[in-house]
């Protein structure tokens, strides 16, 4: 029985991963839960799952919760709790604390685990190199979680061959037939409405701008040391096909699942074993698939993130910032749609670039950039922002 | 420099083999090329591949070439030659020959080859358990060429975990969409035009009848050792996914590549390399791909054949041959395309069911079904048949 650790619960992967251990009580023990804020669905978990510790990062839901916690399970709260919960021993930890603060405690417990099912994008996309060399240290597996790179590690396991290029699919998000002139009148709800996932909000707004597929292919050049001019894009409205290998002779693999996060968690879970415990009975419902070649040019965003992966310098970590904070305005309604774009297009023009030399590095620049970009949006959202575009 | 014989060299997979030895000369060098009558083709074949050896099966066409032949080549005649000439040594043997007549050559050939890509369907049909014995035990590795068959080899080699079932597509043939009531006024040039295959004759009317699908599904069975509840079909019209694995945690491999035999026979040559020399720049076109359910009720001659596999005895040598016959009446424009079902159904009520024990069995049983065949519908042309159902 591996005892597992699993960071971010209540969020959209957590709920997932637990989903998929609740079927396989007897390969997986909950060993601690953590959350950020949300201790209602916490204390269910708690009740299921009974783990031997808790942690909640906002101190005064975790004071809350302290109250009617069972005296058997240690808590931990706040910041300095996270890092304590993330120096428990485990067999493998799922990571499913989404944006940059996911990069601290996953570098801790690098250290603790065998195994960390990797759902978070940012730390490896502002940090990769950081992330790798630690796990190769410490001889830990990551195994990607994220749809399309786990598809690809599962084919880049299953073949062996040379390959000519790989390519990730993408659904072309909740905006893809949009106009580009009816973009600036987009509303949250339209952006939230993504067409086969359901995933968080920030990763839904990404979908839209395709900043969330840069960085899925970040990753996979992180992942699997694939230069960026063998990743391709294809775009594929059903989301079912995930990645595809093409290898030398044009022979294709394609790797296929339904749009549910529970296929790549269970994957990371049992890996290099494979469970039936989903299992259903086959390909029962009819596919109709296609796949489309990506225009670069319609999503500049897309190509902005490349090219600052492509400058290996502190950029990345600055957009991957920038776009949080973008984000969040747009979310609160107080930027529109195309906003966001020309919030990251200011920073990436009036940014210092320089080498990340440590990982402090990294926040060091994801705090300067979250200061500029707000100091940026509020400067101009009377201005420049407001205007009709 | 591996030496390659050619049977059936100016056949459809003959052909399409040339032309993939003929981009890669340093690989392979044309040992022999067998015709049956097409001396004309032969000709150009073997000025511009210079093979030592060539044999053509029909005496009188062999007559004809031997007076133009240079004399440094052998020229091997008729059925005897055509023993002499699958005596001969390769490193390759590429079975293009159609039909069960490629048995006799293969079951010789398997003596004095290391491999055999292997297009022809019947022999394994009729005799794969003949065939596949000898294989192992003179070391011989045969790799399918018939594309289903050979994406699923791709597949079932590179993953190596358990599968719940595998899947071989179906283009649907030329008249997928025909209805039923208007079946019986399809003519000959309809069932020859094959939507996404070019193929020969008999293959195309086993297309459109799905005996060609049950075909490679006992092809599957036999290559694989699949059990026959774990083989399904999939619809999928636009022939690019060949073939398709589910795991048992659901997760899904495909394999894709354009409908041209030049890609199957390629691997087959170069296995377990693969090969650039065909290789174009990636995934170009779009793709618009549907996989549907196949409708196994609709199809009565794909159920009647795996029948016959599942009884293991001589009826699959027995509706093989009838299978032939009756295609040929249809060809030549004696009999309706549904009197094809009526003479198997009728043969597959009438034969005697026996083992086959030693191969001679098959050739007596394929020559016994030609003869049923012919009486039953010479006999019944002019009543049964010729009514108008």
């Amino acid at each position: 029985m591996k005892k597992v650790l699993v960071f971010g619960s209540t969020g959209s992967i957590g709920r997932s991963s637990l989903d998929v251990i609740r079927k396989a009580r007897a390969d997986f023990k909950v060993l601690g839960l953590c959350v950020n804020r949300d201790i209602k669905n916490l204390k269910k978990q708690i009740e299921e799952f009974s783990p031997s510790y808790v942690c909640v990062v906002d101190s005064g839901c975790a004071d809350k919760l302290a109250a009617s916690l069972d005296k058997r399970i240690k808590l931990f709260r706040g910041e300095s709790g996270l890092q304590e919960f993330s120096s428990l021993n485990s067999d493998i930890s799922i990571m499913g604390i989404s944006g940059i603060s996911c990069l601290r405690p996953l570098l801790i417990n690098l250290e603790h685990t065998a195994r960390i099912a990797l759902a978070n994008k940012e730390a490896i996309v502002g940090a990769g190199s950081f992330v790798f060399m630690k796990a190769k240290k410490f001889g830990v597996e990551i195994i990607p979680v994220d749809s399309e790179i786990n598809a690809l590690f599962q084919l880049v396991n299953a073949i062996k061959d040379d390959f000519l290029k790989v390519y990730i699919t993408a659904s072309g998000g909740p905006l893809l037939n949009c106009k580009k002139k009816d973009l600036k009148d987009v509303g949250v709800k339209e952006v939230l409405l993504h067409p086969t996932w359901k995933m968080g909000r920030r990763i839904t707004v990404d979908s839209a701008t395709f900043v969330n597929k840069a960085f899925e292919v970040i990753e996979v050049n992180r992942f699997f040391r694939i230069p960026y001019e063998r990743i391709g894009v294809l775009i594929h409205k059903e989301s079912a096909i995930h990645a595809l290998v093409e290898l030398k002779d044009n022979n294709i693999f394609a790797c296929f699942y339904p749009p549910d996060m529970k296929m790549p968690i269970s994957f990371a879970l049992y890996y290099p074993l494979r469970s039936n415990s989903l299992a259903e009975k086959g390909v029962r419902q009819n596919f109709s698939l296609s796949l489309e070649p990506f225009n670069y040019k319609k999503h500049p965003l897309f190509e902005m993130v490349l090219d600052a992966a492509r400058k290996d310098d502190n950029s990345l970590a600055i957009l991957n910032a920038s776009d949080e904070v973008a984000i969040n305005y747009f979310l609160a309604g107080k930027i529109k749609f195309t906003h966001i774009r020309k919030v990251m297009e200011y920073i990436f023009t009036h940014y210092p670039s320089q080498g990340l030399k440590k990982v402090e590095d990294v926040f060091y620049w994801d705090t300067w950039a979250r200061k500029k970009t707000e100091e940026y949006i509020e400067k101009e959202v009377h201005s420049v922002l407001r205007t009709n575009n």
